[in-house]
């Protein structure tokens, strides 16, 4: 088997989820820094963003994070120009956009929800399969969770690096995960909450005082913030006063009930009233007591 | 720790999960014959299905498994009755009936889906919690997953016995939820796919043709086949034509279009016609590739 950390470059196998916007260049630095492979969240930043998370980033060696379905043309090669070590892809098709990331000397680390993705990937030339499960926050879909992907991949592609994302909170998790055929972990809502993630400091002390019962799957925030998702995408949030009357009804939302809904999240977000704004976040928000530096989560998984 | 063999008096940490109606008697007797525990699926069934499936297990030491919000008055002390060593109750607040349980000198196994109906539970008098997975096959709820859910509970109740129930798929499985602080397993699926199952042939080879990437949860079965199940709750079944149409959707169903699709579900069910028959399983379904003696399935757990 490839071994991951050989692959990527890195000394712990511990990889930061391309959060978009939260994963700045002084997040992703830190991870790096630490030993682990720090990535951009550029899945909504354009090139402006990117420059500036660069320049944050200074010397340290950090990957890109793109979402593929809301990508332009040019944003592959836009990434590949910054010479990141690796480029992640999550969220739509990776086929198309493989060759060109080899072609730049980078990794293909392709993110995925269910075997099926997996295989499609690897056969597109991944080099690196993290597997999201439901447990995660932010983003995905609901099939999967990673007590059945993590092995059922490692089953059908031996020989792949493969990385664990999704509710995994402290040190037992990575050993779980490593039980069930994973090689690393992808750290997303842990890393969250982190001196160095880029977020109001509500959002951050509200990811303390959530639990894993406070998380909820639902298309609410994507009509209520917008950009809206692709079909079959959803992601896992923590409870609101808004998801708590509208998780899972969204389809009797109509234009005089979502448009108050709109302006009272915007207000929200400017005043950061976490009650009313989003806050991505996965199920493993029980092991979170503290905002710590984000060097200290990675040694504290990799122990 | 209490130790969970030591207060169910079994020699392996494996309990067969009861599936209402699947987990009769000829399966729970194998499985308790292996070392486990094995429980009747008596949540669907009544006194006479009992006694029916009582007899069947003969000598043989096994539980009983009801659905809490589905109980007649008389339902706990009518299986109490069969003198069963364990009572387990799933779906629905157990506290009313733990002292009962008691009294009859049984134990009482308490199935949850959060943090907070584990410590309800505790504090109740539960004697094991069941950690069910959203990962699950059959109803549950769709918010937490085994990797978050386990660790929390095993850091808010540090002695309770505690098993991990739901897509777990194979000894790797296993080991994984141990990691995360699990005593045990509950067994669904896996035992699902044994000889003794209650069920046709071909449900049983859809077993092992089906993948975890082949499963939804939803609501339409309930539905479809009834009972109508109290808000909050769905199940992971087998996709088949009528998931594919309507999983999500059930929202738009009316009477035009449900009258035919019951129609056209009792006639599957009569027909053992899987590509429409509702056929509940978990993800661990990739881990499946035969149908095996119950024997082999508790032994290949616990190696």
């Amino acid at each position: 088997m490839a071994d991951l950390c050989d692959v990527l470059g890195i000394e712990r196998p511990v990889l930061l989820a391309p959060m978009a916007k939260i994963a700045g260049g002084v997040l992703s630095a830190a991870v790096s820094d630490a030993g682990g492979l720090g990535v951009l969240g550029g899945g909504y930043g354009g090139t402006e963003w990117l420059d500036e998370q660069t320049q944050l980033a200074g010397d340290s060696r950090v990957g890109i994070g793109l979402i593929t379905w809301n990508m332009s043309a040019t944003a592959v090669a836009d990434a590949l120009a910054y010479q990141p070590p690796a480029l992640w892809l999550s969220f739509g098709d990776p086929a198309p956009h493989i060759p060109l990331i080899h072609e730049a000397g980078a990794v293909a680390i392709c993110q995925v929800a269910s075997v099926g993705e997996a295989l499609a990937a690897i056969d597109a030339g991944a080099d690196v399969i993290v597997a999201q499960g439901s447990e995660s926050g932010g983003h995905g879909r609901s099939g999967r969770s990673l007590f059945g992907l993590l092995p059922a991949i490692r089953a059908a592609a031996p020989s792949i690096p493969l990385v664990a994302a999704g509710g995994i909170g402290d040190a037992a998790g990575f050993d779980a995960a490593r039980a069930l055929g994973a090689d690393g972990v992808a750290l997303g809502t842990a890393l969250y909450a982190t001196h160095e993630a880029q977020d109001a400091e509500a959002a951050k002390q509200r990811l303390v005082t959530a639990t894993g019962d406070d998380t909820v799957r639902c298309t609410l925030y994507d009509k209520v913030r917008g950009p809206e998702w692709p079909e079959g995408y959803d992601g896992r949030c923590v409870k609101t006063e808004l998801t708590d009357e509208w998780a899972g009804r969204e389809h009797e939302l109509t234009s005089n009930t979502l448009e108050p809904m709109v302006a009272r999240h915007t207000q929200a977000a400017s005043d950061a009233d976490m009650s009313v704004r989003v806050l991505w976040a996965g199920e493993g928000l029980d092991a979170i007591t503290a905002i710590r530096p984000a060097a200290e989560i990675v040694e504290r998984f990799t122990r």
